[in-house]
């Protein structure tokens, strides 16, 4: 890998940012405000944000960039997309009980749901990742589908996996913003208690996070190599792609990822912008 | 140009959505929040909200994109560098006059400054805007900066250049979310009265915009062509760029878009992530 160290201090940073904003949503919700629990009150909404900035962003920040990690090389392209699809399954199944938990919050409190942009953006994020998944699934991991319908589909499923993490972590600083309004009162948000300090660092931390992911998914020299050159570099001739995947997988390998950049010219209009 | 149709189709799409935004935030600010003004009041900070999305979020939106617009592509290099430079200035004294409009109506009334994760994420974007400008204008317009600072630093520009972008979008879902919970009394926010459901909207349209002007300023085959190509093309031998910009720009613009694919290969690790 080009640019090895580089690569591991930007990884070693996203997941340190990560591991500390998880710390941070948990003490938050378990110093400031009451621990967790499924009791339709202040404490089952607690459930919200620290589901989401577990599985919603920094496990879909971790599914984005599976791809990136050289040590993930030597598995079989068809065994990274398996574990991108299933890190992204568990950050959706996250992120739909963190949703149930506020809807449940609502309904029990008698507050309106569905009323602030944070929830417009959020469910739209919601529904869409929940297409995304299945249109990935379908399109990658599905034998049957043909390698033209992947390769013109690809820059889409790529931009839009990335727009909906970025749209999550702006859709968290809103939640952030409303939560900090609502439960500080005695002293307000605005006089800055030491709650509303501790709240701020943690929107910025996932600001932080978000910038390192997409940095890491959209450096080129740090895309996986094609299988081809793989093959070549362990000379052991193991098929590590297409024996498990069959031909339609292999095929769109060859076809996205395979081709010199002689080729690259003529065909960049189809398979331009490719991250992973 | 590749994809020309849908390339318009996108471009209109964002100008539209752009100057929709623009009608929404002017509607907002005239028919419910009592216009603008500059006394120290509600219709001073109301050129906040005027003045960053004008400014720093369409306005910056169409700068970025400015080289990708094809019939701009007979000017010369230099001369979009210098659009783009001039327009990124003027949003840049957008958001300025706008984050001293929101300053003084605090100062005046007596709110705290600074206190929000809006406001910090907010200035810390106006603060990197300006070394953004800074930096691109020392790099790319000054003619004795060597050629290897601009190669390097082109990956930084760009991504710096996406992500202030996006953040500014955040930025003001965050202030949208803010206002209408302090703006909104009787009837409040969350019984979404008309004003709520309209300024949403308006923050819907700001995601969108930024869905659409990403899109187009990360789709490699929409890019600029290189110099040559342009040369050419148009076969009058014009020498367009160079003449006014020195050799370094020429070099930059041979280093950075002339090489030949077989090249970019090899030289990937230095040029890749550019997308202008």
């Amino acid at each position: 890998m080009e640019n090895y160290k580089p690569f591991l201090v930007i990884l070693s940073s996203a997941v340190v940012v990560g591991i500390i904003s998880i710390i941070f949503v948990l003490r938050w919700v378990f110093y400031y405000q009451g621990g967790l629990a499924w009791d339709g009150g202040l404490a089952e909404f607690n459930w919200h944000p620290v589901l989401n900035i577990c599985g919603f962003i920094v496990l879909q920040g971790l599914a984005i960039i599976v791809y990136r990690l050289p040590w993930s090389w030597k598995c079989s392209k068809f065994t990274m997309k398996f574990i991108h699809a299933s890190l992204n399954l568990v950050a959706f199944v996250f992120a739909v009980v963190a949703t149930v938990a506020v809807f449940d919050f609502h309904n029990t409190d008698k507050i309106p749901n569905m009323y602030s942009l944070h929830s417009w953006v959020g469910l739209t994020a919601v529904i869409l990742y929940s297409l995304q998944l299945v249109l990935g699934v379908t399109l990658y991991l599905m034998p049957f589908t043909p390698v033209s319908w992947r390769t013109a589909f690809m820059p889409i499923h790529v931009y839009s996996g990335l727009l909906l993490f970025a749209s999550v972590i702006a859709v968290a600083l809103m939640g952030i913003t409303e939560k900090l309004i609502f439960s500080l009162n005695n002293p307000k948000y605005k006089n800055l208690p030491p709650e509303a300090i501790f709240v701020n660092i943690l929107g910025l931390l996932l600001v932080v996070f978000g910038v390192l992911i997409v940095w890491i998914a959209t450096r080129q020299s740090w895309k996986r190599p094609t299988d081809q050159t793989l093959h070549s570099l362990h000379s052991d001739g193991g098929g590590e792609d297409g024996t498990n995947v069959g031909p339609a997988l292999s095929q769109l390998s060859d076809a996205a990822e395979g081709e010199t950049f002689g080729e690259f010219r003529r065909r960049s209009n189809k398979f331009d912008d490719q991250v992973n």
